[in-house]
């Protein structure tokens, strides 16, 4: 494989990015200013808002540049918007600034960061080495149902199926290079709800109290067995995240108890099939349960498309990334219903933190890193 | 034992005492009735307050009427306060009504009912039959910490430790006669804690969280074995009467839950060693638990007192009370550190409720019942 051009220099790329605010769902602005940057290199913008309120609506943009015809199509996916800054920042956080070796603002690593070394890889990678696409969305940190899902229908619409996909999230855990993500586990979040009968506690055999059977239920979801983990997943996990009566009488049994469960499970499960066994213990214990699914787990299977991958990193930064698929969700649980996708991107260090920082350097290598990426999986 | 004299219609000394409001913590007004009330029967009557806030400060009214030399006491006790009448009466809770059968009004049979029969019993025992006093607070249904309490130490100072006291509680469950107490159980209010360290629900590793191990105490903490209870208490009982985390955060594991239990404990407890017990399990859970003893359990041995009562008792409704240690606690819990101590009084099914009523019957049978204990009670 050839190595392609050098990229342009990120740093500007990513400021401008940065320099436009876009707490969750993002709007207008960065996408104009992302629209700027793809349209010099020949890439056909398409912007169109998704969904309505209370999760609506969000804003989209699917840019694509045509190679050759019958040429292959490589995806760089990603989101121009940003959780909230908070206070403390040592600078605004929507105002970049270079310190050190270091660009501030928040997004520098969790994403602009990325969707600007991908946009200086799109300029080193020449057209005619296939067809190229951006596939950004502006909700991928709220609730995610109008944004990645609504480009995945656009793309299925248009024809436009890239044979693999690349997320830009920040994957990197201590030096660049280090991980790249092949999977995700899933993701279910469960309400339990006990109801019972009020009464004086000192007379129990009047009352039913649901926080007994709330425990007992928990308990018991606790120990419920769920796998050891395999090759590729660590083992599915399930934490009680709240607990809530809210009785301020010392001398009342309430009658409602309630508890929130998060499941993060891997390939061995399906959410529905958890929910179910959840829904079952629940009523055992004469409760119900809500289950709402975040996402299912998936694994892109180690082969040739994480080969590429690594040979691009281990070009770069000498280091060969983990095949990993820790961590939360992202936007790849949709695309991988599209084609095989993996996410690699800057180190996550500060991401969703005050004081959120880049290396400047890092910027310009993942650039060559995405630009190696995107020639050798077009070559197929 | 002959038949003491017919006491005097009870009726209206009960609707002068529910005329006066008196919500915990009364004062003034209804101490003044009750003054009123003993006062022409040869009682001395010594009123003090007790305690600063927030507990207090608390009326409280000590009444005597010293027998012959040498001659045994016995004492009546309760209390003028009561809990608030809330919304939708019939008629105005502080404006006594006779309605068909029935006398209304806050109080009627927790326990102004019960005093007024008191004063009545007082009114037909003549007074060279022994000495006869009235313990009576104005804060039972409060914090109880400046009430009976310093009515025992003013009796000690006094010297005036009856032989034998009786609470007026409404303890009669479906009829007046069916139900005295001879004991009352002990109570526990206990505030656990757990902190752990917060933490993102996909990395737990990193996280500790304290709801799980709260979980697991809280199942130890119901599965803990008591007593089966005895031949005078029902077997000893925990249970949780509330859970708080307050963690909004589908994706979060909080740094804190809390639990708070009530226990109700028989004579086989102190107080102490169930904290003990339960401080040992929550701290071997990494915990915490704060315990609050808000009463001992005491038993007053069925015997001589419990028969002369059970006599009276018969005599007026032809029925035989069973003895019994069921329900919350009372200023019993008290005055058991004085004398034998019982409770009998009025049909307890509109205590604390919304149009509380007595049956004017009772309160006259109520007046003869406890005529009839003070006779058999100061002849010893
Ligand atoms: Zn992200
Ligand atoms: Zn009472």
């Amino acid at each position: 494989m050839t190595s392609p051009a050098a990229p342009p220099p990120v740093l500007p790329l990513a400021e401008a990015l940065i320099a436009c605010p876009s707490v969750t769902p993002a709007a207008g602005l960065v996408f104009d200013c992302l629209e700027g940057q793809l349209a010099p290199l020949g890439f056909a913008v398409h912007r169109f808002t998704a969904g309505e309120a209370p999760d609506g609506p969000v804003e989209n943009l699917f840019a694509i540049r045509p190679g050759p015809d019958g040429s292959r199509h490589f995806a760089f996916a990603g989101h121009v918007d940003v959780v909230p800054p908070g206070d403390g920042w040592a600078s605004a956080p929507f105002a970049p600034e270079v310190r050190g070796d270091l660009l501030y603002g928040r997004g520098a690593v969790d994403m602009k960061g990325s969707i600007a070394a991908m946009v200086a890889a799109a300029a080193a990678v020449p057209p005619d080495a296939g067809t190229m696409s951006f596939v950004i969305t502006g909700d991928e940190e709220g609730p995610a149902r109008f944004g990645t899902v609504a480009l995945i229908d656009h793309m299925r619409e248009a024809g436009a199926i890239p044979d693999l996909c690349l997320v830009g999230e920040p994957t990197s855990v201590n030096r660049l290079g280090d991980m790249m993500k092949v999977g995700r586990r899933g993701s279910v979040n469960i309400w339990l709800e006990v109801e019972g009968k009020e009464g004086h506690v000192a007379y129990p055999h009047l009352a039913d109290n649901p926080i007994t059977r709330l425990v007992h239920m928990l308990a018991e979801l606790k120990a419920m067995p769920l796998d050891s983990g395999n090759a590729w997943f660590q083992p599915s996990n399930l934490e009680i995240t709240d607990l809530a009566v809210g009785n301020p009488a010392t001398n009342v049994i309430p009658s409602r108890a309630t508890a929130r469960l998060s499941i993060r499970f891997n390939d061995e499960h399906t959410g529905q099939a958890l929910a179910d066994r959840v829904i079952a213990i629940a009523e055992r214990h004469g409760g119900s349960a809500r289950p709402v699914i975040s996402g299912e787990a998936f694994i892109t299977p180690p082969g040739a498309f994480s080969d590429l991958i690594a040979a691009a990193v281990e070009a770069e930064t000498g280091l060969v990334p983990e095949a990993s698929t820790t961590g939360g969700t992202s936007d790849a649980r949709f695309l991988k219903n599209l084609c095989p996708v993996i996410e690699f991107g800057l180190t996550n260090a500060t991401m969703h933190k005050r004081d959120e920082a880049v290396a400047i350097a890092d910027l310009d290598a993942l650039a060559r890193i995405y630009a190696r990426i995107a020639t050798a999986a077009l070559a197929g």
